[in-house]
């Protein structure tokens, strides 16, 4: 949890209001099934698993802990997961001193896609969060193969000027 | 500081030996060249300029103090610094809960590229940091316009699968 900004909060997308508020425990197993729910996060390991439970558990609670990262989920007025993301605060020399704000894992629910849900969701990082947080600077990467993403992050005015690489770490992957 | 990592360490470059450590604030007028010393970094305005002084002191004591964020410096034997580079370290839900490496700000000295100093900074990160952290993956975001970059990335075993995107936030950038 990032102490700094304010939440919960209601984000408004052209269809309905939306509450956007801190991941805690009790939304995990919707987590889970919405972070399956995604055909490029479900071939990485991410398949809504009862044995992987336990893994997801600790990551949310360690998350949760820190005061550098915040989870954060996106519910309607059922109380129903629509959305989620998750941002890290991190403070940098390069461009003069910058404080960034990184946001991973960006996941919309599959049936309410182009409702203005992930719209709303990086209004708010770009316009509320990062002024709070100090930061001059929002940045992601996304799967190259995920093209309709980097259309919708294009035409919120974000700049895909850079290549994003990744390395796995064998030894350990998927175990934390 | 992140205090998991063992450092001082010592890396071997085909050339040399060669220091790996944590960054004080005695180092900051040669990181501060360090940076201006790369010309897409001084377009974005990492100049080396006195008035910057006090931006980049801020910075820098802000990512020692943070337990997440470790700012390392890689000196030659007669303590020159030649190369830099910011990990954070950044649990997460995705893939299974997996724990992020992020190298951020990679920079070796322009006059000694291609003498291994890169690749035995980077070989440190995968095999030494990243274990050490519990980090299944180790990710960067690299300049499109850095291409002899990604060349040594790649031969390193990094994919580029993805597309980095950036959102300047106007108000505050460079100001922190």
């Amino acid at each position: 949890m990032i102490p700094t900004l304010t939440l919960p909060e209601t984000l408004r997308s052209s269809a309905r209001e939306l509450a956007l508020r801190r991941a805690t425990e009790n939304d995990l197993a919707a987590l889970m099934r919405l972070l399956a729910d995604d055909p490029i996060s479900a071939a990485r390991g991410d398949q809504a698993d009862a044995s992987d439970t336990e893994a997801y558990r600790s990551a949310l609670l360690e998350i949760t802990a820190d005061p550098a990262n915040e989870l954060l989920v996106v519910t309607d007025d059922g109380g129903e997961l629509m959305g989620t993301m998750q941002l890290t605060r991190i403070p940098g020399m390069a461009r003069r001193g910058s404080t960034r704000l990184l946001v991973e894992a960006v996941r919309v629910r599959s049936d309410t896609r182009s409702g203005g849900i992930g719209t709303a969701m990086m209004r708010w990082v770009t316009d509320t969060a990062a002024p709070a947080l100090g930061a001059s600077l929002v940045q992601l990467t996304s799967d190259e193969a995920r093209k309709d993403a980097h259309r919708f992050y294009e035409r919120l005015g974000f700049v895909g000027s850079h290549r994003g690489f990744k390395y796995p770490i064998s030894s350990s992957a998927g175990i934390k």
